[in-house]
């Protein structure tokens, strides 16, 4: 007896490599014990919330406790954060945003189907550069649209400009970009960023549908010596910014982040009046109230960046030891290097037989490159130099 | 030039009844002052969350400080919280359900669009007795699904079993029922709910994809007069079970609710990972862990009840003294009168000429109704007695 439908059975078949590493990893560590595993599979931020989180939250329980304090909230957040979110992306994106223009999502991917559900018609197409996080397939597949990859440039994966424009076709609704990229680490630069904005612009003309640039950036605050993630609104009035406070304070757990639309986009407030319709409609309702009162309380703080440099650097000198080609990330905190011996797959098969998880460039659609998340204790590091090492030299003999 | 989808833009147009009294509301407000306005439209938990909620939240406050304290948790939920609600459910609808089978969810809403997109093919139906809460049919339309209301028999409202039976197609997916009824009040009756799993069971026989039973269960902890809300659990093999603590523990902002099926069920497994993956997909990833933590400190607790009975009573004296018609509600806080003159739409707005808001039936696929929410406090039903006399007076002359 069918309980399911077909499309998420297929899904269900091929479930994520991030998944099956979780998995794999779970079984290494009931077995050799959590302290013997490098798990490096996970980007599940690790370092402490800002100090004043236990502050915040302790000043929250009194209101809370009120009648209405953890009552309803508008669909679109609470009205104060809006507008602290369109002053602090007006600074950020070097755009005069409102409040108008903002929506408190459940975290960067409440966002993401908020949007695709209120833009994408079924056969829609969204363009975005490979390797890249894998759910938006599923993302724009809830609601008919399908995902069209277009493989970045290695060896530092800005994406390839000539290649997107030769994907775009009538039925190419969004573009979607991901800087500082998971899982290369890599930074849009500026002049790929202006190519980019000229192609929408050029696409637009003449359009009924509109064409939407869309840049999901949840590592925005992660850039390392002193990069610069240029901003998105400045490139085209069809452009779009959506983030999360996941990694920033550390509170992936709590699901806040928010979308802001150019305000110089045609039919602005029609659309944000429909994300805020369809973050009602897909069951979001509003985003967590106490998330949205802890990020709006911090939205001005963050965690302790340094922790994430020096893990950078530990990971890039066992990488280099080990005879591991790859390119330094620029920020976020993956590090996606070549998989030596070229197959992607066997090499994490090799890392696995040293207790060492990773995951595949297969799982990012984009085979013969494997991603590191080091969002990890150093120890963790340090502790998998033998192991890189023993699997290269697996692979080489 | 078009920025949102057709359908999208289809259900804007359709905006919801609840919302333009909203919108109506606010307007009245700003013109005549909060205090000279009687807002029945809304159902918004006013009243105090219990009193450990502030005890809950502080202690909560240590914890969240530290490394991943409000980290990413399990797609289907904290363990722990799994756990008690297993226990809490087994008891509550007498079968023994295991934590396996309890997905929490962001609120019953997200349960709602998390189980439609783990089952429904488009073109599916979902059938429920009318009045219904008007948002099932963008929750099941999301994915092509269709909504197929069938009118419940005036004047108690339990619903018409044999028009839902002829009502059943190849094609019906799901069978969803809301009790204690919003916006009735109505609890459906043992002997309803036996005669409805005895028809889905038979509907079941032989047929090579199930048909859901799925009770959606917000306003089960609220029956008055010692009513009894039976267990559905037992009523079939296919049977689901939804509920949230936004009325229970007044914290309908923080978005906590479950999704639990019958052990029996065939394929019960592969359902609940379908129902976790689609939960993550659609970008819940999961339900925000403080609310988690403080719904399951709160798990046995609950509102003061006395009080919602109190505003029963007192509307109904009002309704009576008004000479408007209703059946008195045996749960939830919700009245559904009998429109004097008929018309539900030229009744509220002979309310809103009083500054009383309503919510015609209209808005909930059953004309020639009204619907009032007494989640208000009781000076507000007390001083709405005139402006519904005067109403009922303007449309007899």
């Amino acid at each position: 007896m069918r309980v399911i439908a077909s499309q998420v059975q297929a899904q269900m078949a091929n479930a994520s490599w991030i998944r099956k590493m979780f998995e794999k990893g779970a079984e290494l560590k009931k077995q050799f014990g959590a302290e013997n595993v490098c798990d490096f599979s996970l980007g599940n931020p690790d370092i402490p919330p800002p100090p004043r989180t236990r502050e915040v939250l302790m000043s929250l329980a009194d209101s809370a406790a009120q009648p209405l304090g953890l009552g309803y909230c508008p669909n679109a957040g609470l009205p104060a954060f809006r507008e602290a979110l369109a002053v602090f992306l007006s600074a950020q994106q070097h755009a005069p945003v409102k409040a108008a223009q903002v929506v408190v999502t459940c975290g960067a991917a409440g966002a993401l189907t908020s949007f695709f559900r209120a833009v994408l018609e079924p056969g829609d197409e969204v363009l975005c550069p490979a390797p890249y996080f894998v759910e938006y397939g599923a993302y724009c597949g809830h609601f008919g649209g399908v995902l069209k990859p277009v493989p970045a440039l290695p060896p530092d994966f800005q994406p390839d400009l000539a290649s997107m424009e030769a994907a775009v076709t009538d039925k190419t609704r969004v573009i979607i970009i991901n800087s500082p990229n998971n899982p290369t680490g890599c930074i849009y630069s500026q002049a790929t960023l202006s190519r980019l904005g000229a192609l929408v612009d050029r696409v637009n003309v003449g359009r009924g549908r509109a064409l939407f640039l869309v840049s999901d950036e949840p590592y925005r605050f992660l850039a390392y010596d002193g990069a610069v993630v240029p901003p998105i609104l400045p490139l085209s009035p069809f452009t779009l910014v959506l983030g999360s406070f996941s990694k920033s304070l550390s509170l992936a757990g709590e699901r806040v982040g928010y979308i802001a639309a150019n305000p110089q986009m045609p039919e602005v407030d029609l659309l944000m009046n429909a994300v805020t319709m369809t973050n009602r409609t897909l069951g979001f309702v509003n985003a967590p109230v106490l998330g949205q009162r802890l990020a709006m309380a911090l939205l001005n703080e963050g965690v302790d960046l340094s922790v994430y440099d020096r893990r950078r650097r530990s990971m890039a000198k066992v990488l280099a030891e080990a005879g591991i080609r790859f390119a330094m990330p620029q920020g976020a905190f993956y590090f996606f290097p070549e998989a030596p011996g070229g197959d992607d797959q066997a090499f994490v098969r090799a890392l696995l037989a040293q207790n060492v998880l990773a995951v595949p460039g297969s799982g990012f659609g984009y085979p013969g490159y494997f991603r590191l998340s080091f969002s990890v204790d150093e120890a963790v590091i340090a502790r998998s130099a033998a192991g890189f090492k023993a699997a290269v030299g697996l692979l080489q003999h």
